[in-house]
């Protein structure tokens, strides 16, 4: 059991410094990099691809997209909306780690990119225990996920920056209580920047939009 | 990397063992278990809350709830609903596994249990890796996770007897094209026994209730 322990801590800390080439690679070429995290079917696309649609102009964006099978759906949508994507397939696993998102940075031509946001794989858990390199963290919630989430899943909810939650036009026919999920996160992250949001409409995301481009404007001094 | 493979094999096959030993307690004293796998919020409790208000009677049922933090929120709702519930904190893991279950099923009465749910941790990924002992799985899908989920996610469908798609009172909201999601699931799990529920409503129950009745049945000879 001690030889286990020791083993996982090992790679960890090999993630760790992988996690810390990624940062010193994306510095040297003023990238700002998200890594956005949550449920299956939150929302995690439509959010980038309206995110790209909302852009500031000359806000160059990349994406690597994280998926656990071969299939090229995300990527697709984001080529599509007219930005570089890469394509992670981790073969099962749970979550992306630092070694993965560095081939994919590697696939990217980083002088051309302003902010790189990195789509985890859809789980409210594995995710939030494996540093990537980036600057920033933020998870997207979703109204028909249920307003309980934050007390059930509290990790992912502790070290973001941002939290999104999408799916607004849905609460009219869903039991959910905003107050007591907003109660939940801020016992986790007090004061936690929260935008409401409509990832197919773009209603609520003037607030993001502007935190983002503040965000990349001090990477880029 | 070889020591890693060797160690994590002996760890998949000892909680094989102890699957075993599981599903053998579960003979002894006829009871028919279920593992019950979805995302986070596509309604594992609702529907478990569902079944129990339209069991037939004596039919006799206990459930198992897993959860990755501290909270007794799932528990609770079973409780209300009349049954026995053991909570399991997985302690932040991302999946139950067969020796959690098996500490959970010392706990039950299984005398007086004919039907074991476990609701296993809200995740697509992990718990498709770990037997628990018990004789069936089941996916909770739902209408406002995508259409994509089988493509996304394809382990998790491909060993399972039942799928459940839940919360199809919001399809009238939500672009979601049912052929596209069961051609994907078709693909992985040929012939797979489909319902379309809607969990706070009962709507859709019958064929699942009537197949529950069968199976528990067989096990009672």
């Amino acid at each position: 059991m001690k030889q286990r322990v020791e083993i996982v801590t090992r790679i960890l800390d090999s993630n760790d410094q992988l996690a810390e080439q990624n940062r010193k690679k994306l510095d040297a070429h003023q990238v700002f990099a998200i890594n956005v995290m949550a449920s299956p079917g939150a929302g995690k696309t439509s959010f980038i691809v309206q995110t790209i649609a909302k852009l500031p102009e000359g806000l160059r964006l990349g994406v690597i997209e994280g998926d656990t099978a071969p299939v090229t759906i995300d990527s697709d949508k984001i080529i599509e909306a007219g930005m570089p994507a890469i394509q992670i397939n981790t073969g099962g696993n749970c979550h992306l780690d630092a070694n993965m998102v560095g081939l994919a940075i590697n696939q990217l031509n980083l002088d051309d990119i302003d902010l790189l946001l990195i789509e985890n794989v859809g789980n409210l858990i594995c995710p939030a225990g494996f540093a990537l390199g980036n600057h920033a963290n933020i998870v997207i919630a979703s109204i028909p996920e249920g307003d309980d989430k934050p007390y059930k899943y509290p990790n992912i909810y502790r070290n973001i920056d941002v939290l999104i939650i999408n799916k607004i036009d849905l609460l009219p026919y869903i039991d959910f209580r905003m107050d007591y999920f907003r109660e939940g996160v801020e016992m986790l992250n007090p004061g936690l920047k929260t935008f409401e949001v409509n990832s197919k409409t773009g209603e609520g995301f003037d607030g993001w939009i502007e935190w983002l481009k503040e965000r990349v404007s001090t990477t880029q001094k």
